[in-house]
């Protein structure tokens, strides 16, 4: 995971300095959420995984069936304050995952989309102003918020022109957690993600990610629909995401910072399509124009520059989109029954 | 107001457009608010204003005095979703300027800040979105968006980079309006003030601006409190501030954009106290360094470049800081009692 030897040395015993550590999860049944869980549990922390298992949403209890055992789970929902506040206490490391993400949902129903990606984030660091400042504070945000790229690749300093309610909201959800270590001194960095997929990603439709539905049809032996189909994209394998989450959090260099986090590899949607067919050894698709209510709110070729956060941290992905899509195949080949 | 004859007449009759027109002011009672409102009275508007007279922020009574039979007044919050969403039917003019202006209220509520300059902001778009989707809007922002300038003058490409809980919601606010107009095409104007001042405003305490317990010690005979004193500002006389939202609404190349508005000139926090007391024929100051739990949310110096305001529009300040002052200190001087 880091480039030079010495650096790697460094990063393990970083790692290991989280052993016995009390750590929360929001959003921990979710994709990222369940492969963060796990690697925390191997590196001997105590573990809370906070979710609402909202059915709209990426939580999923399948996602921690191998380490049930070793982990604790509220099913809570961050918009409920006053549960928020007895949780937040007592815990070293918050990694803040819990949102709504779908862009389309986010038009139908902003309000839903305001509670949990404002309102309860401004909840949730006024929280642990008051009852636990010192704990350290890793918000997931997205790329949602830059809008349609004015230039490629796009780094930190883009302008935020958000093209939907989602990209409004998580802008002033991550605000907070800035302004928060700004003004009382919370130890909180921002990541900023991209297309992140992999086994544990919602596959019953594509509120999570487009790429779950295709894995879907596919394994159902149907054709797949690949709305536009040109524009590039980079896309995070989950564990690589899960990765630098926890490089993040044993990175002080990272406080106080929003980061971009950004894949492997940039591939347009229909190439990836091709990659999933041909590790999947057969499938279809079919390209479809963008219906008009998604085109007006979709951004074009999106890939990141997140050489600030790899340069802070020594992170940089692991898995290649070929890999990353097998792996992902071959897991809900043989779990397809819990995703559906 | 306009640097050139041809488009003082073009100007004048746009205005003349505004005839019979049916206008809500969010926020009427306030300082522009009020100022707007008798505008538009004397242009023939049909003119309801929205107020909730809430006891910490600007609106008051008395600012429509003079007009008092001429417009109706409904007072409500604008947080009263279900009001709102009759109160905009009908309307072709919405000069939405209701808002929590604290910036120090907004970090010890910040709640409040985020249901009013938020949440209520994202309702009156969507109620215009199902309601009202042709009516003309116009949304009052503020320059604490852009937080501590990183060059001098600002303009609207200046990040975003808020120092308190305000400028954060201000943000959501402002693009809720800018991205109903983009996929929805609302018509809307989001016009960024600086610190406006004038007859009107609240002198009870420093809530909607600094100048107005300046002006409230002066006139009781004591001595008022500058904070810092050596950062530079710019300020809008209310009539040119009330004047730039009459000229984005009769300029259709407004729409879809945040524009700046600032002020006749720039000086010293230290300097405009100076004026007060010399328009005032006496008085005094005391200099205080700033209280920490202001100076972490101060934004030091900042004045405006509006030049983009200017060109599409042609308006310009028309009343000078030694005027502004002087019309102030005779307003309040009259009429004390009605705002303490």
């Amino acid at each position: 995971m880091l480039e030079l030897e010495g650096s790697v040395m460094e990063y393990k015993q970083r790692l290991a300095g989280l052993n016995g550590r009390s750590v929360m999860i929001t959003g921990g049944l979710g994709l990222i959420g369940s492969s963060l869980a796990k690697r925390l549990i191997n590196l001997g922390c105590d573990v809370l995984l906070v979710d609402s298992l909202n059915e709209n949403f990426g939580g999923n209890l399948f996602n921690i069936e191998q380490v049930r055992d070793r982990v604790r789970v509220n099913i809570s929902d961050i918009r409920d304050k006053h549960g928020l506040r007895f949780l937040i206490r007592n815990k070293e490391y918050i990694f803040n995952l819990a949102g709504q993400t779908s862009h389309a949902d986010s038009m139908s129903a902003p309000f839903e989309d305001l509670e949990i990606n404002c309102q309860a984030q401004l909840s949730l660091v006024e929280a642990c102003r008051e009852f636990n400042p010192g704990a350290r504070i890793i918000f997931a945000s997205t790329r949602q918020i830059y809008g349609r790229p004015r230039s490629l690749p796009v780094d930190e300093s883009h302008p935020l022109v958000p093209v939907d309610v989602n990209g409004i909201n998580k802008i002033a959800g991550e605000n907070y957690h800035l302004l928060y270590h700004s003004v009382y001194g919370l130890q909180t960095t921002v990541l900023r993600l991209t297309n992140t997929y992999g086994p544990g990603m919602r596959i019953k439709d594509p509120r999570q990610i487009f790429m779950g539905i295709w894995v879907r049809r596919l394994l159902e032996g149907q054709a797949f629909e690949v709305w536009g189909g040109r524009q590039r994209r980079d896309f995070t394998f989950v564990d690589d995401a899960a990765d630098a989450f926890l490089a993040a959090a044993v990175t002080p260099e990272t406080i106080g910072k929003a980061l971009n986090i950004g894949g492997s590899e940039t591939l347009s949607i229909e190439a990836l399509a091709e990659v999933l067919i041909r590790v999947n050894g057969d499938g279809t698709f079919e390209r479809r124009e963008f219906p008009a209510e998604r085109r007006r709110i979709d951004i074009g070729d999106y890939w990141t520059d997140d050489s600030l956060f790899r340069r802070l941290t020594g992170w940089q992905p692991q898995v290649s989109v070929e890999k990353g899509v097998g792996r992902t195949i071959d897991f809900y080949r043989a779990h397809l029954k819990h995703y559906l």
